[in-house]
């Protein structure tokens, strides 16, 4: 088989994702008529394939995980919502009268984030929007987000921008997965295999595919509080507090301080 | 990446759509605790991948396309349901009094289909069945099953198996797919480059993929009614009526003579 060029993935499934949901403009069709719902496909390391509904990137409030909800009521200031996507969350803060800049890398999905309405939007990693002279109060990492700390080495990088873009004050609002939970074999053996070459357990190496294309390989963490407590030290950010309510599901507050 | 293994795919993904449907037995789950829809992947040869939720080979037939009850009026006598699946068609046909075998070559599937309560199956290929004694009136493959014709060198073969395995004025009853109205770049071009290699246009070849298995790669074919009667030249076979009313999906009946 040939193998996928790698491409804007996320953007073309979050294009044809909208385009499906409001039945505006060009979608994949099931024998060139019958709609069909967006997949997101995702390849794991080990070989693992997965596939889930994009759809969910689209959802209203109402169809929200409650922690989402919790997450809002945590945000002040001008808040940079990392990862935006769609712009699912952005978009409900700027509903409400916040100030919120909605950050991605892909291309596609921030012009589906400006087709549905979102204001202030910026292409481009944390990294290299640190050179910016924009400062926030609140970073929102939803919908698992608190994976793009990728592992030990990207961690102490990534909250370091965090630390360049930060007004005084100014916290991280995160969601994360706690992997361990699993009795799946299949999960319990990558977990240990993770750890057996340097990683964290849940430190997955991940590919999405959409189409005719890939994007490429990267690191996404799922990592225990406890975990992160560790990744977190030395670089002056810190938990203030932690929401278990929705385990293995979890929002974490995190901090500038000693 | 490591390269999945070859194994059955397609069993292990209706074991697990069986197991979400009942909520009975092991099944995916996202955060180890919410489950999740069972996705079939499926790859082509030229890199496209698509995802589609697999749960509509359990459906009732209250949700079926129409074609498929329609199908089911063109039966008689004794049916081998070829590619039963989850048994969706055979478990109607044996409840409505109808004598039905379901073959397939998947143990899982096969598995499945039994624990629902077909009573009559068969895991093999036709050609490996084709050797064995038993008789049959219609031959049924729906679910785009016309499909297993697989393209000119494979349908003589395939149909030569039906031959053998056919009472007197036994019938072939498929339901195929025109892919030839899609105006998908990505398909249009995929025909013209197997037609480029001499290959029918609607030739797919693909593979399953589910978390940590593939399929082999095989030939699946989409095509025309022109082309279907191309290739059922000098098989012995003749399409005796179409029914093009849920265009572009058709179902054809074949009879045996000149």
């Amino acid at each position: 088989m040939e193998q996928p060029p790698i491409g804007d993935a996320f953007g073309e499934m979050i294009r044809d994702a909208y385009a499906v949901r409001t039945g505006v403009g060009p979608r994949p069709l099931a024998g060139g008529r019958l709609p069909r719902p967006v997949i997101e496909v995702i390849e794991r390391d080990d070989g693992l394939i997965n596939g889930a509904p994009a759809d969910h990137y689209l959802d209203e409030p109402a169809d929200w995980p409650p922690h989402d909800h919790r997450a809002l009521r945590l945000c002040r200031g001008h808040v940079l919502d990392i990862g935006v996507g769609a712009g699912r969350i952005a978009l409900e803060l700027q509903g409400r009268g916040m100030a919120v800049t909605g950050l991605d890398t892909s291309a596609g999905a921030i012009e589906v984030a400006r087709r549905r309405g979102l204001r202030d939007t910026v292409l481009n990693t944390v990294d290299g929007y640190a050179r910016a002279a924009a400062r926030y109060d609140t970073f929102l990492l939803l919908g698992n987000n608190l994976g793009l700390l990728e592992g030990p080495q990207r961690a102490p990088v990534f909250l370091e921008a965090l630390t360049r873009l930060a007004n005084p004050g100014a916290r991280i609002v995160a969601q994360g997965a706690d992997p361990y939970g699993t009795r799946d074999p299949v999960h319990v053996g990558y977990h240990e295999r993770n750890r057996a070459r340097g990683r964290l357990g849940g430190q997955l190496r991940l590919r999405l595919r959409y189409r005719l294309v890939a994007s490429a390989w990267f690191d996404y963490l799922n990592c225990s509080i406890d975990e992160l407590e560790e990744l977190l030290r030395g670089t002056g950010w810190r938990i203030a507090s932690i929401d278990e309510k929705d385990r293995p599901y979890y929002l974490a507050v995190m901090e500038q301080g000693r």
